[in-house]
């Protein structure tokens, strides 16, 4: 089947999971969280091709170590896709909510309730898993879903979709979640705009410009993530390093992961010496400011120059670009400059400087004293996400079922013209707020 | 200044308005309403120009009547104009309300609250009022804006952006709206995704499509309307005819206004002839699928015949397509596939069927027994719109101030690391809503 023919068929069956009742929906999660736990073997078996193969490229030199990982699907980690399922069918559905109600003229009601967007595309790497969890919230939202995921994983992908196709044929849902392998029908999705309502890349910062560039359907994520910590004028030590280390060492590789660090002035010189000799030990280089790298000599420390290029870049691994600031309203430009309005921290034992920086920074998700690691949908209690946005329309941050929800417009009457509400006998409108239930 | 050069000022313009309290946007606002009213005299002039110009082009059979009557500024009308701003200044500010609150461990605690989206620009034709409904609209919800109005209403364009500019200079708010005229300047603003978050054309549907084409920054508007009401196989002549009287014939050039008419079989025999000797009577062209012009023949009126492209076509004049359906399922399904998803309306006196029609077509705005011609932000109560989106992701169907506003999430910790609720001895997270206020 061609592309196009697929999506066809996705945003019609699309409009039929979109009217699913909150039990039907829920049932099928249960249905399909029982069958992944019955195939749990198959599943490993399939996995197991997947990963060969992958060590063999890893040998070759081909792929990284870290991509080999986050193939691997584990009993356990079998056992929790299934439990996943259980728990997004335990969520609240967004569907069918009253927004908004609104009498605008005796027997003229009108009310705004939610709904699902239509049909979304998701564009993965390498872990398995998302497939599962991609399914469980688009079908728990009434959105119909083309999945493509990571060629690494194509085994295991196919084996985890034909399971979750089986089940929605069973519930006489076909076509609603869709599996595209190859980068040839990427590029074909991108041209669907008739039928593909949005597009969520995941995946590089060149990936994700390549589908802004190329699709003029609506794009859900982030390119890069550029994220700082500021050390304001007030701060202690022994709060200020760990959050620092934790921000760049949990995880380097994360989207949440500190780039630039930007320190002010008169606390520099009780900070950076111990901090710098620290991530040192810890195998992470250090970049810094002309002012950085001085203090930093003059305590026998070598690090390297920042340039202007290191203030725009997400490293992505063990390194870190450090700049002292004279004021926190410098710290602040150049966030809202440089960075990439993803996620970015203070600290301050100062709860005034704390709240300007919380209201003049520009980004999904700005924190005080807290490490920039915290910016995940599961974290955020969202139950999961689909991604972190730094779109400033929509969903904004980690999105979780309410990014996969839009609302529309309904208006219950009996004959009402709107030329009843002109001319010299016009009628006038009442705009009376009605209760929501 | 270069348009890139006005961007960039205006985005950080835009940063500075986000902040700023009601009582000063409330301020400001009513500033400008004084200042209109003081200057009525001044603007009547330069309207006069413009309507000079105008007339001249009337004459020459380069612009549209229609056209020219938009471009009119009465007295009643700037007095309007310097109401409004007094009714925007009155409504509730969007900023700053607290959407979500959560306790993730002690002494961590997330909120999300909602914040202007940040730099705005917008594209309108001939009605100069809209200088000042788009004004009040981004300034109470702390974006900035870049205003691009119709070359025909060039002195009215301008001298109304002076008196906004002068006042906002008194306020320190510089550079927060902007205008720009040229054609040239519209192709470089498409450009400026680094700077601009949202663009809402207002125009022809050639002229969105070309934005939409053109530009990596989100378009918020709607191309097409192509508005349907189908009458289903329980209806009531006396109600069924004045609402599609009301919904072709009220403002034919609207978006909103009724472009095809679907009828069961079962009730095609009953109303079709009547109606479409009335319409015809007021001047509207009928063009039929072949059973509605077999029974249009039958009854010595003569239609046209409508072809597929008159079901993707949007009027905007005085002519209906009408098309004879099977069943409300046949229905559904043209409306889903021909439409714009923009508003479409059932005529039945049978509740579920009205229900299932409610709940299966897929369009911003859905309605019963009423005319489509109600699809309008002041009609919906939202105080002002900046248009009527189609889109299926941020705003859908008329777009008020809550569509120029997004959402940021803070959270304040005291030295919290995401590595603590990691490993053997690892914290969980407590996910407690916390109350709103």
């Amino acid at each position: 089947m061609d592309i196009e023919t697929m999506a066809g068929e996705a945003k019609r069956a699309s409009l039929r999971i979109s009217t699913a009742s909150t039990d039907k929906k829920n049932t099928l999660l249960q249905t399909i969280s029982s069958r992944i736990k019955k195939n749990s073997q198959k599943i490993a078996e399939e996995n197991r091709k997947d990963v060969l193969l992958a060590e063999e490229m890893v040998a070759a030199g081909k792929l990284s170590k870290p991509l080999l990982e986050r193939l691997k699907l584990s009993d356990a980690k079998i056992e929790q896709l299934s439990t996943y399922l259980e728990e997004v069918a335990a969520l609240e559905d967004p569907v069918g909510k009253k927004q908004y109600a609104m009498k605008l003229a005796e027997g003229l009601d009108l009310e705004r309730v939610t709904c699902p967007i239509g049909l979304i595309a998701i564009i993965f790497e390498s872990r398995p898993e998302v497939v599962v969890q991609v399914t469980a919230l688009s079908l728990k939202s009434g959105n119909g879903v083309i999945l493509k995921g990571g060629t690494e994983a194509k085994n295991t992908n196919r084996v985890l979709f034909e399971i979750i196709d089986d089940v929605l044929n069973e519930f006489e849902l076909q076509s609603t979640v869709n599996l595209v392998e190859t980068r040839e029908d990427v590029a074909e999705l991108l041209k669907q705009d008739e039928f593909i309502d949005l597009i969520i890349p995941r995946g590089s910062n060149q990936f994700v410009k390549y589908i802004q560039d190329n699709s003029r359907i609506p794009v859900l994520g982030h390119s890069s993530g550029i994220c700082h910590i500021y050390v304001d004028r007030e701060q202690d030590k022994k709060t200020t390093i760990p959050v620092i280390l934790d921000a760049k060492l949990d995880y380097p590789s994360a989207c949440n992961a500190l780039e630039t660090l930007l320190v002010h002035e008169k606390v520099a010189e009780e900070l950076l010496p111990d901090l710098i000799a620290e991530l040192q030990n810890r195998g992470v280089e250090c970049k810094g400011c002309t002012r950085t790298l001085d203090l930093a000599k003059s305590n026998q420390l070598d690090i390297k120059k920042a340039v202007e290029l290191d203030w725009e870049t997400e490293y992505t691994d063990l390194i870190l670009s450090i700049k002292i600031v004279d004021t926190m309203e410098e710290a602040v430009d150049h966030i809202n400059t440089f960075g990439s309005h993803h996620t970015d921290s203070i600290i301050t034992v100062n709860h005034q400087a704390a709240e300007y920086f919380l209201t003049q920074v520009d980004s999904a998700c700005v924190f005080h004293n807290s490490s920039t690691r915290f910016s995940d949908g599961y974290v955020f209690g969202l139950g999961a996400e689909v991604g972190i946005s730094t779109n400033k329309t929509h969903s904004r941050g980690p999105v979780g079922l309410d990014g996969m929800i839009i609302y529309k417009y309904l208006l219950r009457g009996n004959g009402h013209l709107k030329g009843s509400f002109s001319g010299d006998q016009a009628m006038s409108f009442l705009h009376q707020v009605l209760p929501l239930d």
